[in-house]
């Protein structure tokens, strides 16, 4: 069949909207219309060119919502008709890493998803003149039609808008799921969140879902305090605008109290991709168990660094890749804490826009302007 | 009173072997006869001139057990004739850290530990001409009688050798301890040691404790694998003898099966204080939930790094003091398990002295003769 799709032809060009061949599914694979899809950092990472491992042509997009159309031989958990979101995390629920309990990196896929592959080690897409385009994180949700493998497809409930729940396919789930998964926060719990964006809105909902009662923000835009309040913030810190402080001084002060003379959050989180940011939440964690996790995505070779005293005195570093989250188990749950209110997202998606505006959502990305765009279908 | 104490007079001076004069035991403090004290990397840490924090003159010796001859005003759990092993890393049960069921770093009294004094502010110990000699990590066990406060000690049972337990104090402890409470290691799981010295083969006694399948040590020393063997390793790996292979990737290539093509260890452990083979450890260990401990002290100012997708890959550093031992609850219980024949002690303690032989302890360490010197009083 024929889809439209924006193809990323080469590095740091903007997307072109174009006419391409689609094959359906084969053995174990699904056929999906896309409904509505989120525009997302990593993307443009890869879209710019500073993703080392880009590939091109390719169809990127990894944050969407569709409708399955066609399900290929032994197929047996969907069927047309089936509301689903993209993992670009699968879950086979087989492979050694899904049955150890205790990780969401399924392996079952993982070669063939890197190198922007179907599991047959072909593609699925092609232009007109017949040259294959590459899949990107195994969703390809720039094309309005898309084919992925059963195991990278969360069935979720159809009353549920796709121009919503899209952003549950990677923000969402990234941010809630560091909290819930990676990190295990307590009720009671003081945390820092540095990042403001999309992704860090994202933690500071899950940070008050699960009961902290501290969250620090902390960004060196002052326009970010006060959505972030809205998502349940309680303190902001801009690092440029401290005097004679820094921020892991700033924070650790905010955290003391009659009874801890020792300050420090009890869990931090990098949503900026900074290294030095990265080490600033490591070291305003509480000593003794301050757990810090990483999530946003650093620039290719750049390392974190720190004494090792920060974690022989007790503080833990992880990082988070989807929250932690098991796609096809918890993305379904997540949709439903959005239907019942407990997770707020049509406040984060501040533009919409048809696909062949799309590159605008990269213009808005760079401007600062949106925390989500959406391209509705 | 006077004793009898070797005393670190100057940085990188061999310690002197004199009359002190001691204090009595005042509010919430004890006396307490040492019968004997390992003599420990981080003695000679300090006694080098290596620990920018040292302080001179004092008296070092932290891996002791004794006997208490009297108690000061409002000690109410120990008695005189109680057996005791003085801890670096007291145990108040009242402060925040200690309440918090999440780390073993009481603060009661951290501050002044840190200075070299006891609680009040002052020293017990004194040269004969009166000038104050500083305490170490609130124990200094090489002085035949010491002063510490009640929260620092740990009551033993009364059948337990003191040349043997005194090790319980900081390398048996540490090392295992790093294991149990700070790993949390599974039956069943792979691991590997770095640096087959005292701590790495309490380490290594630790994980088979914790019913480990595959314990990897790993030492630049053949002739550290013997011992190594007998104490639970299962393999052996000299970095300094891999042909066209990193440590690294020996240790993933020892560790892949036909369930798991990646490869890597469940639990690592840097026993060597070197900042690069704490890197090493963490990226043998296996995506998705491996989980780093480090034990060793590094040199002052020397800094850890990894890329960050380390971590978001599912690996987890963490670090250990004390083995993350609560020192008044969990060494009684190591003395039960020393007698009841769980824990080897004795085969690790290759030279015994008396106090007037104190440097032979410091040069067997640095020939790497020695897996522990125990002074006996
Ligand atoms: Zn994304
Ligand atoms: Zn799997
Ligand atoms: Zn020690
Ligand atoms: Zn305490």
């Amino acid at each position: 069949m024929r889809t439209r799709a924006a193809v990323a032809l080469a590095a740091g060009k903007p997307l072109e909207i174009m006419e391409v061949e689609l094959e359906g599914p084969k053995k174990g694979e699904v056929l999906i219309e896309i409904k509505a899809t989120g525009v997302c950092h990593t993307d443009e990472f890869t879209r710019s060119g500073d993703d080392p491992e880009g590939l091109f042509p390719s169809i990127l997009g990894h944050e969407g919502a569709g409708i399955v159309l066609e399900v290929g031989e032994g197929v047996t958990t969907l069927e047309p008709g089936d509301h689903v979101i993209p993992l670009y995390t699968p879950e086979c629920r087989e492979c050694h890493a899904c049955l150890s309990g205790k990780t969401n990196l399924c392996t079952a896929i993982r070669g063939t998803q890197g190198q922007g592959l179907m599991p047959d080690g072909t593609t699925r897409f092609k232009m007109l003149d017949g040259t294959p385009i590459f899949h990107y994180m195994g969703c390809s949700t720039f094309a309005n039609h898309t084919v992925m493998p059963e195991i990278a497809l969360a069935k979720v409930r159809k009353d549920a808008p796709f121009e919503s729940i899209c952003y549950i396919g990677c923000g969402v789930t990234t941010g809630i799921g560091a909290v819930i998964n990676t990190a295990g926060v307590e009720i009671g719990s003081t945390a820092a969140v540095f990042g403001l964006g999309g992704i860090g809105l994202n933690v500071i909902q899950g940070l008050r879902m699960a009961g902290a009662d501290k969250i620090i923000g902390v960004d060196l835009n002052d326009d970010k305090e006060a959505m972030a309040r809205k998502f349940g913030m309680t303190d902001f810190v801009n690092p440029s605008k401290l005097e004679g402080q820094t921020v892991t001084e700033a924070i650790v002060e905010l955290t003391k109290t009659e009874k801890d003379a020792f300050g420090g959050v009890d869990y931090s989180f990098d949503a900026t991709g900074n290294v030095k940011v990265m080490r600033d939440a490591l070291e305003c964690s509480h000593r003794g168990w301050g757990v810090s996790v990483i999530i946003g995505v650093a620039p290719a070779g750049a390392e974190i660094s720190t004494r090792p005293f920060q974690l022989v005195t007790g503080r833990v570093w992880k990082g988070t890749a989807f929250g932690g989250a098991k796609g096809r188990t918890d993305v379904p749950k997540i949709v439903d804490w959005y239907m019942d209110g407990k997770v707020e997202i049509d406040e984060m998606i501040t533009h919409k826009m048809p696909l062949e505006e799309i590159n605008k959502a990269f213009d808005l990305m760079h401007s600062g302007e949106s925390i989500r765009s959406v391209v509705v279908y």
